[in-house]
This record gives structure tokens, C-alpha cells and sequence, in this order.
């Protein structure tokens, strides 16, 4: 499972779209405040395997192409943690 | 824009997986409470259109088969209008 404050120090990247706090300040791009963790780390996964098109996903797939296993793990743990 | 009452009448195949409050009680699924609409309208579409693939991409596939641009925007806009 992913650890919450390691998450957190890497979430730099995702904050430009997702907010600082996991709320998106675009309409278009997903909140991930509260969302449950393993949900995310799929979604992050289907983004890396190329499994999502269209929208932004050609920009997820950028960025999820520098992340590992525990990176994707620990990110989806730290916006499960937020408030939603 | 989607009418939150209408979508509400359209979620109950919704509410199977992503609970009846739009709170999933399966992990793996996402919590739709409180999403952007402009968001869950967009994922929607994308599912529609078959951007998405692997998980329960094909699942939700056919459930957005039978739906139209009216019925995807009620009931994006009937989940954003619910409390994470």
C-alpha cells in the first residue's frame, strides 16, 4: 500500500492541474480529494499502459511515464487521504 | 447544461456500483459525489467512444451505449451536485 506523506512529496507535478489540495480549479480535469486510493492507482495504470485516450490523457501518459509501482501507489494513497 | 432531478432518475444503473450517493462501496470503482460535471461528462463520452479500455472500460461501454448527450449531462450534473 502506498505511504500518505511520501505521496504527498511527490504530488508537485499533479498539484499545476489538480489542485494544491486535490481539487481541480478546471471543470474539465478531475477532482481526487477523498477518491478511493485504488481507484486512482488504476487509473494512473491505465494511463501508463496507454489504456485512456482522448482529453488530457495524452498528458496523464507523460506524466505517469516517470512514475514507478510506489510512486503510483503512494500518490493514490495521498489524495485518497485529502478531504475531499 | 444537465437538470439534476433528471439525472437522478437516470443513475439508478449508476448506483449499482458507484452507490446510491454516488459513494462507491467497491474500491475499485470511483466515488462520483461532488466529481466535476464538466469531468464526468467528459469520462462519460470517453467511454462512449471507446478511449478507454482495460478494467471495467467495456462495462461501462455498454452502459453509456444507450445513453444520449441529454442523459450524460443529467446525470453528470446530478453527481457533481451530490455531497463527497
Amino acid at each position: 500500500d502506498g505511504n500518505v506523506t511520501a505521496g504527498a512529496q511527490k504530488s508537485a507535478a499533479c498539484a499545476a492541474c489538480h489542485g494544491a489540495e486535490g481539487k481541480s480549479a478546471v471543470p474539465l480535469y478531475p477532482n481526487l480529494a477523498g477518491q478511493n486510493a485504488a481507484y486512482l492507482n488504476h487509473a494512473l495504470q491505465a494511463y501508463k499502459k496507454g489504456e485512456r485516450s482522448g482529453g488530457q490523457a495524452e498528458v496523464m501518459k507523460a506524466f505517469v511515464a516517470g512514475l514507478g509501482e510506489s510512486d503510483m501507489a503512494d500518490l493514490s494513497a495521498y489524495y485518497a487521504s485529502l478531504k475531499p
